[in-house]
Order: structure tokens, then C-alpha cells, then sequence
């Protein structure tokens, strides 16, 4: 039985025979409705009105129309850490710019974004004449060389070679979780072609057996009788791993934690989870399980200066098991190539196999959200993620922005089957407003929610207006903390420049354009206050929510505190 | 006597001998100052939070803290244009690449504008490790590339050359009137050096005698006896010839029209004005004095499709006497090398000299400003644009987003003194909102007065919140037509890709800060109705003024109508 995809494109096959109706956009859009995508995001300008009116005459593909292209790329990043693939499309230079925050961010953080980019049509190009959107020059390939600086592939399509081109682009995205770039002339979007025939090749053989057995004759000389720990990261994720992963953990019972950036691939509230790992800013019992472990397997770890307090882990290299993407480590000696699946495979056969592989000691997770009485002294930051964290439902896609919200966030537990979205490799400040749109349309069903602090939502607020329309039944918890408090606790605590301009916040519903009634807004100030605010969230799941938490200028969470202290010195 | 720069150039010699005291990041700012900057916009990070520290301690750069970075590049922008230098400060990558649609907007219309970034120090980037803000992949370059595609000149500063850097790169933003990049390594910044002790120099010499001489001898020959008429564009502005454009034009008594994008840089209302030249799309007796003159002497004049209606200029080169920044040409015979400004001095004395040059017959540009019974129906643009031109005073700065604002007001003429700020030929959408914050802040003196519609303001609407803690006494006329109008206009008119969410823009002055008795908000649907409003404006000269002018969907202004139907072909 064909998979959907291949049905879609027999379909496409059988029923799209009139050459003069299809062009090269249409392929474009069909290649990205094969690889799951159904919301496109961006702005139009008048190099792209001709695709556009494609994209909306395209069966699956729905246009969702952006604030700023910046946003736009946000959101696309948002919607791909859910979804598996994301897309905007800017007009040419002025457009694409503005975005290019976003797609380096989307390389940095390894999701697969698409940005497509309406150009001047090729004559026009040719002419090397002062068109609007381009420096003047007659260079009209500046812009294609900046993003390749940040993108794992682009192209400047050409009609002749576009649906090649446009498949070689798409796949490298998908295989690499990188972003990619198509500038699309607005000529050459529009020549005829023909659909697909054949469904995208986008994954290519990365083990070689002789590797594999290898690899598995030195992990079990390497694990016998030792007492093992497992700690994973973000890549397990975005290699599509994670039940591969769940089932060698629920099956072998080792303790296991997640660096932050890799936080909601495993199971927090299974009882083996011991929690974030963040190097000397780490609990003292996750420290101890993860960097006294004898056998320490990571899989798909990698270490920045954000998640392990300045590079401040202490580990050892020869009681290492190390699986990355394309290869492994066992105590230092590199197998290669083998991929991640493949290695998380052989771990799992053997200490099933071997039966003598221990866990090593380890306490469950501390869990700071245990229900107390909610105190009625001023909010603190605190009081303020434990609550949140203790409201949390399964499903949830939370958003934290690269400031107290993350910091503060990160440490706590989720609930089985939540999705915790930061930044904290490219630290984009304002990134998880357009980001929580993007993901929360790319699957309905789990309701979205967003913490952000008052300095970075000034930055991208006018995406609200698009949540609103979109009718996105977002939890948004704005932290009203009077400025850049992250930046105060790095540096500067009293200086001018980390002071932001004062906003009514309980207007944004309002002003962004949602209707009365359709929206809730709490101002909260104490623990049982927000609490309350909890409450009347879950009571009204169709709804926006506001939140605006109070906390003071110069309170933030902990794990902050240990992490500004790393950066310090 | 010295100039003002070297009195400042002297103290600083003379008071700060204190090396320990004195940093490289100091040695940016004086240069900066000498210049003429007094306000520096950006956004904190913490790469660039020592440095900020300096900022703020500067004797003469104030910190504008912006709401996000593009309107800090944006902001800066709009600053230089009035101040002849802006800059503005970012942290690396989010930030920077945040902001670098609006440096390559500062090089498409030839605007200085000095970029600095906030980068990690030289050790950490040499570590090649995984730093936030970096993609991770080691290479600290990526950004520094790009900015080279969009700047004239760039540098990654070294502390052993970084004052020679930073001097070479100042020098070409000023001389080349384009933006510049600097890097500052926050370890850099922080270096102690000495305050420079001779004035910068921007200026090169660019003419030579031989070739002067030969441009009067053709000069001389060719207009002897011709009916004449000028045409001026944006350099003459960039070039600060403007005086001189004037005096020359005062006393010919030549009929002179501009370009839109040079639009203010003559006395519109001097009666020997005879418009805007905008090829095809111009006003007829414009055409005929600019298309039929015998001889047409042309001031740094740059073609470029929107303010030609796609290069439908019907000129002949055999009657074109054409200035340009390094060179001339008379009748197509090219002079070089001479500048702009000695050429028009030559022409200023050889027409003086001759006697014979006759002005080409001209009425005086038509006023469609006239006073008249204000219309008791709906809005319309014309209407509205022609209202809005009657009620400029001369010392307005006038900003038009790139949509039916911009050009419904280029089209109408201007009091003298004033400043018209547009941006045919970057046309970035929003931009004008920061920019006219910028323009405002460069000169107190003069009221900014900003035009733009809906669909522009929402890209950068946040930075209401510094035009209000600013406090400046802005005049903002929102457009709120329901979308992209001027999308509709070149394409698909009932495309909902050109809908965009209804905002409550009334709402806008309290959300972004504006406290009660502040300002001055006016919704206007009738001629009648928005002459009222601009008569409260005048009378509340210290306040922010919001106009929020209603019209309908797809009326748009005749110069659009004319540069879409163009720009379709």
C-alpha cells in the first residue's frame, strides 16, 4: 500500500496533465505539502503576488500572513520544531533581510525551515538597472550570498534546472534539519512544469555493518558490570529518535537527564528521570548520577555555553559512551559511520543481552511543584515558574524566551507529552512570540503557551495580532519585570540601557484586535493570584489567555543566577 | 580658530592623559561625536554591555535604547539623514543580523550610518566552541561576510589597530555616504588606548584643473544659446550641495524640477518649480519642461523604477548635461574627474557669464493645495493627501511609508525648510516609523510629522514606546485602508494575502506608555473632520498627535496608480 505521499502523487500524476496550468511554484508547494507542511508563513510584496496567488489556490497549503518577515521566520521555526518542516516567503531584499535573524537561528538550532524568496524576474535582473528592493548596484546576488552563510543549501532558481534544483534544496533541509534558502523569480515561479512523479528521497544510508559490529563488540566489553547513566540532548529529537530512545530507557531502567536544550525529549515524569543537566549549575543529585556514573551513554549531546554554565561539565571521557549523528565514541575510540538510531539500537540489544549493565543510584527528579499553599506575599520568580510548572497538562507546547523564562522554566518537570521550546544556542530575545503562532498551528490539538518577559515582547509583539486572528487559544504569561532583567543579573543592574519603555500590557488583546469576550486577561501580583489565573485558563481552553506576572526588577530564578555567574568570568 | 571639532579634539588631548581610563570603545565614541552624533540607538546584550557602560558615561552620545534592532538600524537611519551621521548598537548575531535589512536600506539611499556589534571576546571566539548567538559550527566570521555585502566598509576590530580601523571605516561612511560595520570583541572594546589628537579627515580631493577647464570650455559651447532647465535628485542632498543648488538656481532663474527621491532638497515654493519629474508619470507641463528643454542640466540624478515609473524617462542624451558625483558629461562626453560641486559652480558662471541662456517657458507647479470648501464625504486619498500638504509648515520633517502615503505626498508640493523623508529605492515597508524617531530626535527644533498606513505600521509599530518616552512631539497620520493597498494595486486586489488583522490603532498611544493629557488622538473620516484634526495639532505643538485617517480599501493616490500600472508591464 502506496504511503500518503506516493497516493498524493499518483494523484498529482493522474490528474494534472494540463502542462499550461502547472508551474514551477505549484511543484514547489506540492514537494512541501508532501513533506507534511499545510501552513505557510509570510509576507506579500510585489515581487511575490504572482506565487501567492498559488499558495492560496493550493488544496493544502494554507497562507498565514505575518506582521513582519521576521516573525514569519519565527514562526516557521516554531512550526518546523513541531511539524518536521517549516516555510515563509519575504519579498526579495527588503523581506528576506528582515528574516534572516530567523534563519540563522534555525540553523543554529538545527530545524529544517524553508524561506522562499520572490525575486525580480530574470530579465529584469539581467538588466543590472536601479530596481526598488536591490543596493543599486546591478549585483542582484547579494542577498543569496548572505544566506548562504546561514542556510546548509540554497538556490538562485533558474527555469531550466528549478525542480531539480528545488528537490536537491528540499532534501538537504530535511536530511541536515537545517534551514534552506530558494530565491524564486517571479518569472520562474510562473513557467509550466510537471508535477512530481516520485515521492522526495530525503534520507540517505548512514551505517555500514562492519561499523555497527564494531561498535557493538566494544560496548559490551565497555559496559559489563558497570553502573550506567543516560544523558540526552536536543539532537535525539530533531533525528526523530525519541521513542527509540523512550523504549531503551523504560526498558533498561537507567536514571537518565537532558541538557535544557534537549529538554521534553524524554519522559520528565517517568521516575528514572533525574533531571536537567546544565554542568556545575546542575542539582547536586543530577550532578552526581550523570558525572559519577562509570558508563555514561550520550546520545545526541551537544555542549554550549548556555546549557552547561560555560562549558563547566565534568566528565570523563574514557567512561564515555558518545552517539552522535553520524557516528559514536566508546571511551574516546570513534566508530564511524553509524547513526544515531543504529547506535541507540546496539546500546539497547546489549544491556538487555549482557544483563549486568547496573543503574546507577539515583533519586527521582526533585519536584518543586508539589502542591503547597499558594503564599500571598509578592510574586516571585520562583513561586512563579513552580506554579506555572504544577499547571502544566499533558500536551502543552510551552514556549520560554531566552531570559528568566527559560531559566526559570528549564528547571522544572513537565508532564509526559509536552514540548518545551527555547533558544538556547542562538538566544534570539522576542524568537518565542512568533514561535508559540507557528507551533501552535502546527498542531491544534495541544494547547500552546508562552512565557515571556516584558523586554523581549516588546521586540515582536505585533504577532499578536496574528495569534488573534488565527484564533489561537494561547496562554500567553507576560513577566512584567521592568526591563532586561537577564541582562541586569549578566551585568549592569542599575544601568539606563536595561530599562525598556513602560507598556499597558492589559491592552495587547484589545489592541491586537481580539473581540470582547473572546479573550482573558489576569494582572497577577501574589502566588494565589496567579493561581486563580491558572484556574479560569483551564476553564476557558478556547480562549487567549494574558497572564501579566509582577515579579521584581531584580529577582530571577536560579539556575539564571548560576549561569550569569558562569558567563561572568 | 579652530573648528568646534578640533577645540574638542584638543581637550581631549589635553584632559584625559589617564590611559588606564581611556578605552578603545571611548576612542569610537569621541570619533562618533566629532562627527556630529549625539545619540546612539541600539538594543543590549551581553556582548555589548561593558562597552554600553561607556556609552552612557560619554559626555556627548546619549543611549536611545530601542525596542528591537531593526528599528534601531531604522532609527539611525532617519537620524543620519537630518544629522549627516548616525549609528546605532547591537550584540552579535541576533542582534546584528536583527538589523541588517535596515543597513542595506542606509546603502541603497546612500544614508551614513555606522553599525557597531558587540561581539564575544577574541579567546572565547578562538575557542571555536559552541558560544550562544554563533551558528556553533566554530566560525565567528559568518556575520562579519554578510555585512560586508551591504556596507561600504567594514572591519573586525583588533586592539592593536582598532583606532586605525575604526578611523578608516568612519572616513568611508562619511565620504562614501554609506553605512559602515564595526565589530567590537567586547574584550576589545575595553583596551586601554589615547584619545585621537587630530580631527578625522572625510574629505578627498576629486577634481583636477585639466578637467574642470574642459568641462567649462563644453559647458560654455554647448549652452550658448539654448533654452535650459535643471533636474536635481537625492546626491545633491548627500553631497551637502544643496546651498549651492539653491544659489545657482536663484540666480539663473532656470526652471528646475526634482526627482521624488530628491524631493525637498529644493524651495518647492519658489515659483520657478515646476514639480516632480517621474517620467511617464509625471504632470504634463513637468514632462514638457524636462523631456523638451534644449538643454537639460541634470544634479546628481540616479534613475531608478519607482521613481521613473519603470525608467519611462524620455530624455536624449544629446541634450543632457549630466553631474554626477566624481564626473560630468555634456551632450555624452564624459569629464573626470570633477565633483558634483565644482561643476555646478562651473555651470553657475558660465550661464552668468554668457548671458544668453534663456529659461525654458514653465507655469509654477500646479498647487493642488489651494484652500477650498473642505468635502463632507467620505475621505478620500487625494483629499487626504492635499489637506495634509496645506497644513505642512516649513520645519516639518515629513517621513512616507513606501505605500499610498509615500506616493500620494510626493506628489504635492512642499513649504520651504521642510524635510521629505521617503525610500524609493530600498522600500521597506514600516521603515519610517523608527526613522521618523530618528529624524525627530537629530533636530528637536523641527516637528516630525509621520505618514503611513496599516499594513506598514504593523511591522514596526513597538517603537511608539520610545517615540513616547522620548517624548517627541510627533504627528502620526495612520492610513487605515484595511491592508496593502498598494499590493492591491499591482496585484490581486481581493487576495486576502493582502488582508491584514484589524488593530484598534486608537488604543495605540496608551498601550505604548502615553499617560492621559499626553497626547491627542483623532479618528477621521471627512475632509472636514481631518482638517479639525490638524487644526488641534497645531494647537497641541509639545504633544504626540495620532490621526487615524479612514479610507476606502482600494482608493489609492494617481502617482501610484500610474508607477503600478508601470511596474505591471
Amino acid at each position: 500500500m502506496p504511503a500518503p505521499a506516493d497516493q498524493q502523487i499518483q494523484q498529482n500524476s493522474e490528474t494534472r496533465q494540463d502542462r499550461g496550468d502547472y508551474t514551477i511554484g505549484d511543484y514547489l508547494l506540492d514537494r512541501l505539502a508532501e513533506l507534511g507542511l499545510t501552513e505557510m508563513f509570510g509576507v506579500p510584496g510585489d515581487f511575490n503576488l504572482h506565487f501567492l496567488d498559488h499558495v492560496v489556490a493550493h488544496d493544502r497549503v494554507h497562507w498565514v500572513g505575518s506582521a513582519n518577515e521576521l516573525n514569519a521566520g519565527y514562526s516557521a521555526d516554531g512550526y518546523a520544531r513541531i511539524r518536521g518542516i517549516g516555510a515563509f516567503l519575504t519579498t526579495y531584499g527588503v523581506g528576506e533581510l528582515s528574516a534572516i535573524n530567523a534563519l540563522a537561528g534555525s540553523t543554529a538550532e538545527s530545524v529544517p525551515v524553508v524561506q522562499i524568496v520572490g525575486a525580480p524576474p530574470k530579465d529584469v535582473q539581467a538588466s543590472g538597472r536601479k530596481i526598488h528592493h536591490s543596493l543599486g548596484d546591478g549585483d542582484f546576488k547579494h542577498f543569496v550570498r548572505m544566506a548562504a552563510e546561514v542556510t546548509c543549501a540554497h538556490a538562485d532558481l533558474d527555469a531550466a534546472t528549478a525542480t531539480w534544483e528545488i528537490d536537491r534544496v528540499l532534501r538537504e533541509v530535511v536530511f541536515r534539519r537545517k534551514p534552506g534558502y530558494l530565491m524564486l523569480a517571479h518569472d520562474v515561479a510562473e513557467v509550466p512544469t510537471f508535477p512530481p512523479n516520485t515521492p522526495l528521497a530525503t534520507d540517505l544510508v548512514q551505517t555500514t555493518p562492519g561499523a555497527e559490529a564494531a561498535f557493538e563488540q566494544a560496548v559490551r566489553r565497555f559496559l559489563s558490570g558497570r553502573r550506567a547513566a543516560v544523558l540526552a540532548d536536543l539532537m535525539v529529537h530533531r533525528l526523530g529518535a525519541t521513542e527509540q530512545l523512550s523504549a531503551m530507557l523504560s526498558e533498561t531502567r537507567l536514571p537518565f537527564a537532558t541538557l535544557a536544550w534537549g529538554k521534553t525529549l524524554v519522559d520528565e515524569s517517568d521516575p528514572h528521570f533525574v533531571g536537567i543537566y546544565a554542568g556545575a549549575a546542575s542539582q547536586p543529585q543530577v550532578r552526581e548520577v550523570i558525572e559519577e556514573a562509570e558508563a555514561l551513554i550520550t546520545v545526541g549531546v551537544e555542549y554550549t555555553d548556555n546549557t552547561t554554565a560555560g562549558f563547566s561539565m565534568d566528565l570523563d571521557a574514557a567512561k564515555l559512551i558518545e552517539i552522535s549523528r553520524f557516528g559514536a565514541r566508546v571511551a574516546g575510540e570513534v566508530f564511524t559511520p553509524i547513526s544515531l538510531e543504529v547506535a541507540l539500537q546496539v546500546i539497547h540489544r546489549v544491556i538487555s543481552d549482557l544483563g549486568d549493565v547496573e543503574a546507577m543510584p539515583h533519586e527521582t527528579a526533585e519536584d518543586p511543584t508539589t502542591p503547597h499553599e499558594p503564599g500571598e506575599g509578592a510574586l516571585t520568580q520562583d513561586a512563579l515558574w513552580s506554579t506555572l510548572a504544577s499547571q502544566l497538562e499533558s500536551g502543552n507546547i510551552v514556549a520560554a524566551d531566552q531570559g528568566t523564562s527559560y531559566f526559570g522554566m528549564a528547571a522544572h518537570r513537565f508532564p509526559a507529552s509536552s514540548t518545551f521550546i527555547g533558544q538556547p544556542m542562538w538566544g534570539s530575545i522576542g524568537y518565542t512570540l512568533p514561535a508559540i503562532l507557528g507551533a501552535g498551528l502546527a498542531d491544534r490539538e495541544r494547547r500552546p503557551v508562552l512565557l515571556i518577559g516584558d523586554g523581549s515582547a516588546q521586540l515582536t509583539i505585533q504577532e499578536m495580532g496574528v495569534i488573534i486572528r488565527e484564533q489561537l487559544p494561547a496562554v500567553v504569561v507576560l513577566v512584567n519585570n521592568d526591563g532586561y532583567t537577564v541582562e541586569r543579573a549578566i551585568h549592569g543592574p542599575d544601568q539606563s540601557y536595561n530599562d525598556i519603555p513602560r507598556w499597558r500590557w492589559e491592552l495587547v488583546p484589545q489592541l491586537f484586535g481580539a473581540a470582547e469576550g473572546t479573550y482573558r486577561y489576569h494582572r497577577v501580583t501574589t502566588e494565589a493570584e496567579l493561581l486563580e489565573a491558572c484556574r479560569d485558563t483551564m476553564a476557558h481552553r478556547d480562549q487567549l489567555v494574558l497572564i501579566e506576572a509582577i515579579t521584581a526588577r531584580d529577582d530571577i530564578p536560579r539556575l539564571l543566577n548560576d549561569v550569569a555567574e558562569a558567563l561572568k568570568r
